[in-house]
């Protein structure tokens, strides 16, 4: 394991993790935004995320939007589709690490943990290379009226890849974002053919290469109409964003 | 009472609360920033916050930038002062509604209230006339090593001021901000003649004229160096901000 590590870059307009919407809105159901993924695609070049209709798993990679859906297959994703809930940035490696495996999924963010020196700022996080195993799901596309995504988790497709080339992805985020985001690692997957993927739920490293963004600021933008304003977002939803993310 | 309500705007670049820092690490006393008012002024026309070192408490109304120090008097700004919390916004008023009074600040809240759709987005509120009453605080510059604010407020400095004239101003802040910024209404007061003010206590509006400017996204910037990283915020500080702030 080498490490290369650049110092902290000053804070810049590309050091902002730039979201739509909060993921206890999505908990709680809704899932149609205003904002496209043309828009998306102005704020940055790497993320995660979902579609209206809570219509598959999105990932961001090198520009590129791509939708998995329930199937676990990659669609492309034209630049009107609209999402209820992404996070995006410009990703720029602070920090650059080879990892040799297996490395399990909990392994992976005990590794990262003990490289970062703070859990109060977010983390973009790449991981490009050849993984022995991954377990990932996606969400099918739901019909009005929308169940509490808890209720839609229940029953959904999961994929599993053995010795697989690809990239898994997402975010590193401060324990303070609860209700805004998901506290600490929430990772998605994407085959190097890019046609195959989900929101992981397992992994085991076999050979890969490591890359970190330290982000320090945060741009929300919250829905103007739709039933966002009506939702209540007062109760803590933590116990069911866990149900939900593994 | 009449109101005068405009069509909420499309959301623009000037339809963003910008905050520096998170309300737990003040609260944690983390109260020395890197972030200059001189940025702050780049962001917004409007807003309340404090100062390194927590040295009073800070208004900027139409531009200028206030601090009013634990004597109760207003104090001038120049750009290179530095703070560790701030939220500003430029302010555009979305409803203007004129106020008869006697009315309390509880009483204010109430009818705020019942003006919005939702609380689930952030409203910059001023409110300028005549005051019959208005009870203000400010803290005393700290020194090493800081200890948390509710220490600090134990022992803060009081103002009341009776049928004076001037602007109430601050945020009504969502719910699901918890932790980041005050959930509710967070207020600031500033006299007329600009000598006087502090973080609102309690207040009765004579006669005054209420605006509301609805703000619908949210820019946070994180310190990059200081005591920032090394504060636990994995604890909910609710309770102890309530003490705090009233």
């Amino acid at each position: 394991m080498t490490a290369c590590t650049s110092p902290q870059n000053a804070p810049s307009q590309e050091e902002v993790l730039y979201q739509v919407s909060t993921i206890d809105a999505l908990l709680a159901g809704d899932f149609d935004g205003e904002v496209t993924y043309g828009d998306v695609r102005k704020q940055g070049d790497f993320g995660i995320g979902t579609f209206n209709g809570l219509d598959g798993e999105m990932i961001q990679l090198d520009g590129e939007v791509f939708k998995i859906r329930s199937d676990g297959n990659v669609y492309p994703v034209p630049d009107s589709t609209r999402t209820p809930f992404a996070a995006v940035t410009y990703f720029e490696a602070d920090t650059v690490l080879s990892l040799s495996g297996p490395l399990s999924f909990e392994e992976l963010f005990v590794l990262i943990d003990s490289l970062i020196s703070t859990e109060n700022i977010f983390y973009a996080i790449k991981i490009t290379g050849e993984f022995e195993y991954v377990k990932a799901r996606s969400v099918p596309r739901q019909s009005k009226p929308y169940q509490p995504m808890i209720e839609i988790v229940k029953t959904q497709p999961t994929f599993e890849f053995q010795n697989v080339r690809g990239t898994l992805m997402g975010f590193r985020t401060p324990p303070f974002m609860k209700g805004l985001n998901v506290p600490g690692y929430h990772m998605h997957f994407i085959t190097e053919d890019r046609k195959r993927g989900g929101h992981v739920l397992a992994s085991t490293i076999e050979q890969a290469t490591l890359s970190i963004d330290y982000t320090s600021a945060f741009h929300m933008v919250l829905p103007n109409s739709g039933s966002f304003g009506q939702i209540d977002l007062t109760q803590d939803k933590q116990a069911e964003l866990e149900k939900v993310e593994k």
